[in-house]
């Protein structure tokens, strides 16, 4: 989409070209992570919109999706990440009340889960069993539905196989 | 990632923010389309990088990516296409030698299939059978490959069934 913009020099308009700016965030599994139960790490977020939230961030120019992935669960979660796959990718216009971001969902481990700590831009960082957050913010509700909905699916699949 | 350009009236320089910018491409499977065999829909190039390569697009400021897919088919080969599902996202930096690119592909079936006309941005557009194009631009043969490694394992899957 075309805009234009002032420069902030001469004040004269500027065309540039305006598209969602993409992100990435990850559902960092903690398979039995609290009290038994599975986990998912969330952060609390230092910026408004406050609450908590997946951690991720913007795609850098020049770098995959892949790369940003692991890169924004360093800086965000001190973890290191290995992706497991991809939930989807969540693009609705009101996603982000600030400006139209879209956003590449993958699923991950740790590779060592004690090392969690609240980095860039978090407050703080912590496990939560599955369904027991409180709202978070963004459309996080939304892809934390999706992945608790695959969860229990991959899971009655396995239930299944094992009693035939 | 921070960058500086400069103003095209004034010539100092703007501090701007540059993302991979978001694109869709979708997979228009024609089951039996050409001669019995399954095809699908590629166009050819008016511009630069010219070849045979996958319909698409790129996603604009307030518009979601599947919104945006079903969009640029209609303006690139004529036809209503309902997407099926999502085959990967592609972001490596060197998939389109113009600048980085992230790439959301989808599948989809069109509504009419004898309404293809090249659009938008093509000299021509056509039903290939799987594995019957010409190396496509950019990493569309990439892409393509790993459509028809889904296209054999859903085959596969479906075949056993049958014969269980």
């Amino acid at each position: 989409m075309e805009m234009k913009k002032p420069c902030p020099h001469c004040g004269k308009d500027i065309v540039m070209y305006r598209n969602p700016v993409p992100t990435v965030d990850v559902v960092i599994f903690v398979p039995g992570g609290v009290s038994g139960s599975d986990g998912v790490v969330l952060i609390e977020r230092l910026n408004p919109p406050f609450g908590w939230a997946l951690p991720g961030g913007f795609v850098d120019y020049g770098e995959s999706c892949e790369q940003a992935a692991v890169r924004e669960m360093k800086e965000e979660t001190g973890l290191d990440v290995s992706l497991t796959g991809m939930l989807g990718v969540y693009s609705d216009p009101g996603r982000d009340p600030r400006h139209h971001t879209m956003s590449v969902v993958y699923t991950g481990v740790a590779s060592d889960i004690s090392q969690l700590k609240a980095g860039d831009d978090a407050v703080s960082a912590k496990v939560y069993a599955l369904g027991t957050w409180p709202e978070p913010a963004f459309d996080h509700g939304l892809i934390l539905n999706d992945f608790c909905a695959c969860h229990d699916r991959l899971n009655q699949t396995f239930a299944n196989r094992q009693s035939d």
